[in-house]
């Protein structure tokens, strides 16, 4: 028997007859004997058209009744699921988050869980019901309805899970786990059955958008296992495993011990319409980045790949930077008429690059993971313009058009290609 | 200065253009230098499309939880009209139920409001703060949401008012106010400046579905005097009373003291598909009447009028009641199986009745009323089936075909139509 927290996110409540569907996920672990604690979202389309709403309202609206507002989604998500659970013999009811309660701090629309008290979820548990929490909220220290920001209900399932110490979080979504890469783009893309929370937190935050990073650095604090899996799914079929065998569908999202044969890289990635900006015979002083990268965050300019060398002369170096194709201009811009602030000598750069990045933990094992992926790229004539890597990442810049290509060649190349595809 | 409570129903914000209008009566009266409080309902629409998903999600759902999922339409609104009247300058925050809190016994989807605490709501209103509370809804014993039921919303307004000590209670719908009979039938039917409790009570069971009877029987118990007036009235005209001088628009249902000059009939009411049954040669023993009506309750029969006269003989009488034509035939069929517990001698009936009422607090003081009545009746040449009495009421019931002919009658006969029309 575990204890298991399972999330269903808008697309997988976005109707009464999907909520049937999901809720029969849950009676099956029920039924197996596991305690069972559920999360939910708002309808799918719901907290678009509440937002809407108040943004018609005024465009410059007090936060707190955003708030208030917004979070009446997952409370009618919350009220169905129940009844559907009740239905279908399971004892279930609906804990909105200031009922649990969820503490929050006051950030609201944004605000962080600062505390949750298990102690009606646990005993519910205990006696075998299902308490079914509104995700993406909670309460502040004043009594206000606080959410969490989008996408915050993984973020509240992680949360739960963590506070009633449960053996896995279940992320039911419309994927049915984490791939090896955008099957898209390689078709013999392969589902993990296993991937550590670092590499996790590289891929989502490299464009595998399977879960929320917050969530998954949450679920890494306080090694809460998920587990990802499709909505979709028969809820009445054998349970099996991505190789086949019986056990778990969907990738488990686990921390590194629990993997027992370490893969070198788990993953390929790909970020396209990247510009990069670079800067000449920049002053090398103490602060000199730092007045670069404030001035653009400012401007809310978010920026991906940085890359510094080392001065030659001694007194002036370059720096090149990446940022989205859409916010150049006013990278440009910002740059041009910060000119007293930061001393540099000269302004170029281009749109329509594309980031590659391999991910996995095996790479701390490992020695030449990067230079074998930079040849595996230079087999196919593919130029790299700029080289970024962690420890257990390495991304390269290359030019848009040979994106496709080089995260096929790289697949092939770190063994990732499904056999039998 | 006064303090006023105000309520919107469902039409009044149905969108949010609705709910800007609806503030701009809010700014009216606080710019007047009144201390104001906001009631308000769903979205007109909201609630069914709620109650919609939580039938399709079960048939046999848990009350607490159809509470849970129904009381999110008027958080919804009370976020948006908060915001709206942020937008226009004035301070204004939005309350839930539980926020208040408003407390209600644990009866879900019917509950009773057994208290509410003003200390919050009287801060923020002395504070010039305008506090936005959701209607139709409170928090039980438990910390469960609870719904006072449709319509819940009058009872809401009306309970702020008497917590918060209000000189006032507005309520804004989709009427201009009370008329003395309805204008559809009678085109020179008036609208009245004011109506006692008591009268206003009679209509509304009557037929002019203005307000919920619920809630003027707490306004008469806790003397809080309503208001009632159109949302779609320009907010920024001159404000006049129904008389054209200035003053309040509307109809004002207040304390009989309040009205100087006592009409000796205030209102002509109509029922119409009402269905007459009568009982002949029942048993004249005590109990009888509460087996009969005792057995209809049973099966969900709501009855009207009920008529009995002195049993001439000593030992049988007559019963005639009446029930909506739709309710007739399972009335009849009720009563024919329950032969050994009701003794009669012979069971009648017809559909295709109408009652007409007078109503008036002057008939307390006046003789007469009731036979001049029956006198401009039988002026058109109108019979008369069955008739009833209460204090301020004269009710007959009549052949449905002379239904608007008997309204109009009676409207011109007690001096009701308006002069100019």
């Amino acid at each position: 028997m575990a204890r298991i927290v399972v999330k269903f996110g808008g697309t997988s409540v976005a109707s009464v007859e999907r909520i049937r569907q999901a809720a029969r996920h849950v009676k099956r672990e029920v039924d197996a004997g596991h305690e069972v604690a559920v999360v939910v979202s708002a309808m799918s389309g719901k907290t678009n058209e509440l937002v809407g709403w108040v943004n018609e309202a005024s465009p410059l609206h007090d936060a707190r009744e955003y708030d208030a507002v917004v979070a009446s989604g997952e409370q009618v998500t919350a009220g169905l699921m129940a009844i559907v659970l009740s239905e279908m013999g399971i004892q279930s009811r609906s804990f909105a988050g200031w009922q649990v309660p969820i503490r929050t701090d006051d950030a609201h629309g944004a605000a962080r869980i600062t505390e949750i008290d298990p102690t009606e979820l646990d005993r519910r548990m205990t006696d075998g019901w299902v308490p079914v929490i509104t995700g993406f909220q909670g309460v502040s220290s004043h009594g206000r309805i606080t959410t969490l920001g989008r996408g915050g209900s993984d973020t509240s399932a992680v949360a739960v899970a963590a506070a009633v110490k449960a053996d896995r979080c279940d992320i039911y979504t419309d994927v049915d786990g984490v791939y090896t890469t955008d099957p898209r783009i390689v078709p013999k893309a392969q589902r993990l059955t296993k991937i550590s929370f670092e590499e996790m937190l590289e891929m989502a935050s490299l464009g595998a958008k399977v879960l929320m990073i917050r969530s998954v650095e949450m679920a890494m604090a306080h090694k809460v296992r998920l587990l990802v899996r499709s909505t979709f799914d028969d809820p009445d079929a054998p349970q099996l495993a991505p190789d086949g065998t019986p056990g778990v569908p969907g990738t488990l999202v686990c921390d590194e011990d629990e993997i027992m044969e370490k893969q070198i890289v788990s993953g390929v990635t790909l970020a396209k319409a990247e510009a990069k900006i670079t800067l000449r015979d920049v002053k090398d002083n103490p602060g000199v980045a730092a007045a670069i990268f404030g001035t653009l965050a400012d401007q809310g300019i978010i920026v991906d790949m940085i890359v510094q060398n080392i001065a030659d002369d001694g007194a002036t170096t370059d720096i090149t930077f990446t940022v989205p194709d859409s916010e150049y201009d006013k990278a440009i811009k910002t740059l041009q008429n910060a000119g007293d602030k930061i001393e540099y000598g000269r302004l170029s750069g281009s749109k329509g690059g594309a980031k590659v990045s391999v991910v996995g933990v095996g790479m701390r094992s490992h020695a030449g993971v990067a230079s074998s992926m930079f040849k595996a790229l230079a087999d196919k004539g593919i130029n790299i313009q700029l080289i970024t890597t962690s420890e257990i990442k390495t991304s390269v810049l290359i030019d848009e058009q040979y994106a496709e290509l080089a995260v096929r060649a790289l697949h092939t190349y770190y063994g990732l290609d499904k056999k039998d595809a």
